[in-house]
Parts: C-alpha cells; sequence; structure tokens
C-alpha cells in the first residue's frame, strides 16, 4: 500500500479522537507494507496475485495482537471477500463506510463521481456496493481517468503539485457536470493531492470515512 | 509515545527512502502505544514505571516479525539500557545517532544546546551520551525549560500555535548566547512546532537522524 496513504489514515484516526494527551489515544499497530504486488495492476493485467501478501499482512497485525483491521486501499477492497475467508479478525470495509457517509449526509443522493485507480473502477467495487442501494457511480471519461492515474502515481513518487490538484479537482467538476451529487475520493493516495475545502462540490473522503469507522469501533460502538 | 511523534519519524523515514512507486520502500511495522505511562513524571516524580509498557511493546513488534527497533521518544532513552537487557531485537540508540549526526556537521563542536522534555534534561540522558566524546550539554534555565515543558504537552494536546514555535525557537537562540554551538530538538514533539529553516542557528533534528539510522540499516549499511 501507499505508504503516504498509511500516514494519512492515521492522521485521520488521531484527529477523530478527542485526546488532551498521550494516554487519551488507543494503540494502533501499523503495518506498513509497500511490496504488495500493485493492486490495480492485478486486476487489470492479470500481475502478481496481492491477496496471498494481504492475507499474510494481517497475520502480521493478528500476531501483534490487533483486534480489527482497516486496509487503507481502496483497490485492495476488491479481494475483500477472499481476505475475508482466510482471515480471522473483522476487516472494516471502506467502501460500504463511504457509501454509509454518504447517506447520512446527502440521503437523496442518486449518483455519485468517484475518483479512484483505474482498477477500482475497472472492478466495480463501488458500484457494485452502491448498486445494492440503488445508487449509480459514474467515472471519469477514459482520457480523464488515465489523467487521474498519473495523478495518483504522481502522488505515490512524492511528486505531487499543484498542477496535480488541479487535474484532480477539475475532473471531479467534470462528474458532476455529468450528473454526480457528490465526488468519491476513492484512492487513498487522492486526499493527499486534493484540497476538498477549495472545491464548490460535495465531496466523501473515503479514507476518512474508514478512520471514523476504526475509531468507532476502537470505542467499542460497534462490532 | 505521542502518537504525532511516531507519524513524524515515519515522515522522517519516507523522507529519506527514495522511492518512485510503492514496492521500492521497504516495510515498516508500527506500534502506536500512546498508553505508555509518562516517561517524564516516572523520572522526575515516581510515577508509573514505563519499563514493563516499554517491553511489551517491543514484544509486539518482535512477534509481528520486526527484526530492529527504532523508538520515537527521547526520554524513553533513560530505559534503554534495561531494555536492551530484556528484548532480543537490536534498539537504535537515538541519543548517539543524534551526537554523531552533530560530529559529522560540526567536527569541532564543543558544546549542544537541548531542548527536550523535562525529564530528558533531569536525567542527563543526552549530557552522559555527550561527555563521552568530550562534548558539553547545557538546557535552558528553570524558567525557560518549564515553558519548553509547556509547549511540549501544547503539541500532544494538538494545540500549538505561531505563539508556541516562536518560545521554541527564541529558547534556542537563548542557548546560542549561552555558548551552544548548535541546537539539539531532543524531544519528539519539537519539529512539529518548530520551523529549523527560519532559525539563524544551527540544529539537529534527533527524530531525524533516528529515521536515518533505520533507513540505512533497512539497507544493510549497518548491524
Amino acid at each position: 500500500m501507499g505508504p503516504e496513504a498509511t500516514v494519512d489514515l492515521y492522521r485521520e484516526i488521531l484527529a477523530c479522537t478527542p485526546a488532551r494527551r498521550d494516554q487519551d489515544h488507543f494503540p494502533v499497530l501499523i503495518y506498513s507494507c509497500p511490496s504488495i504486488p500493485d493492486r490495480s495492476r492485478a486486476i487489470l493485467e492479470g500481475g502478481d496475485d496481492p491477496l496471498p501478501y494481504l492475507v499474510e499482512a494481517a497475520r502480521v497485525l493478528e500476531r501483534g495482537g490487533a483486534r480489527m483491521i482497516a486496509m487503507p486501499c481502496n483497490t485492495a477492497h476488491y479481494f475483500l471477500p477472499a481476505m475475508r475467508e482466510r482471515v480471522q479478525l473483522p476487516i472494516l470495509d471502506m467502501i460500504a463506510e463511504t457509501l454509509a457517509a454518504l447517506r447520512r449526509r446527502l440521503p437523496d443522493i442518486r449518483t455519485a463521481g468517484l475518483l479512484a485507480a483505474t482498477g477500482t473502477v475497472r472492478s466495480r467495487i463501488y458500484a457494485h456496493t452502491f448498486a445494492e442501494q440503488g445508487l449509480r457511480v459514474i467515472a471519469p471519461v477514459d482520457r480523464d481517468q488515465e489523467r487521474v492515474q498519473a495523478a495518483i502515481a504522481q502522488v505515490k513518487a512524492g511528486g505531487h503539485d499543484r498542477a496535480t490538484r488541479e487535474t484532480l479537482q477539475s475532473i471531479g467538476a467534470g462528474l458532476i457536470e455529468a450528473g454526480a451529487e457528490a465526488v468519491i475520493l476513492g484512492c487513498t493516495e487522492i486526499p493527499l493531492a486534493f484540497d476538498e475545502r477549495s472545491v464548490p462540490y460535495a465531496t466523501v473522503n473515503a479514507t476518512r470515512e474508514l478512520a471514523r469507522a476504526a475509531v468507532a469501533w476502537a470505542h467499542g460502538e460497534r462490532d
């Protein structure tokens, strides 16, 4: 997984934990394992299967004493059903959390736009989950999707800049013009190069929703 | 340990790892365990002994498959000799790394200033290590040390601001006036509220030196 995205998830967890001192935070075991084979490539081109690596990473956390897993990679959620069959610990579902957050905020929403890695878009993991609740997911046209994928690669290489941000934000605006009522930041690299406060449309940050779900779980507010 | 400081160490590790894609990074297992009893309080007032908690945290990492430990808390290094007796894995010494970095950069340095938690200052962990190589460590006068400790508490509570930064930077300047040739950022919360590029004196960031040592270790450049 992208290590910057891993850090971003933990930052989001800290941001939604009320704390005045170290001891107010709950313990988190983070396995930053960037060597997991490329999830998009596996889905799109049949590259190395990341599943055994994802399962082994979950077991590292299990051996370390973790009791629940949050996985900061949207694309990896394509492998979630198979992981759940192979791993004892509960694993949160980032896609379902994002959908729930969107429906809390915009109860009448029918169409969501998706900014995500090409593997996430093509595998239709968002489209399937959303369709179960009657929502439609629209993605950028091919040429724009290529630009989104290039922006994600820039973030992973630590080379994103203002132009990267403007690209993502304007492709998001295009999704709104195409009928989306909100835009999903559906790749954990995207929030690192996207300023949600500066766009005039509704957004939902999948990383933040995963963090909220993890904090709620740690506080005993859910199974 | 402070969770923001934990994130900061990992950021420093990423910053000194040359990488173009996820798979260029090495795996890191991070145990953010903020419930470890306050290290300064234990040293100064005989509060709850953090040693068993530090040892247990090291064992969590060991069970998860870690092969080396970096501990992003200067004050906790007071317990390093006792930890090393109880833990199989090698544990880097942040204080020794900071001294080595300072000597590489300023070979003739005789006196270093220390901005650190009161527990670090009073336990003389920097002073002892530095004295072995003929260096003197000077700390702020009591009233300023109280202000440093208050600034650290502000960072831990997420409430630091421009005034916090100016306080730390001006107390650092006072150490230079008192004869220090460089200032050690010797508490992992301090770099979060200190702009090294904006001060006219030499600094050494203990967190960054720990990160450099960890990356060198991971790349097989040292035992």
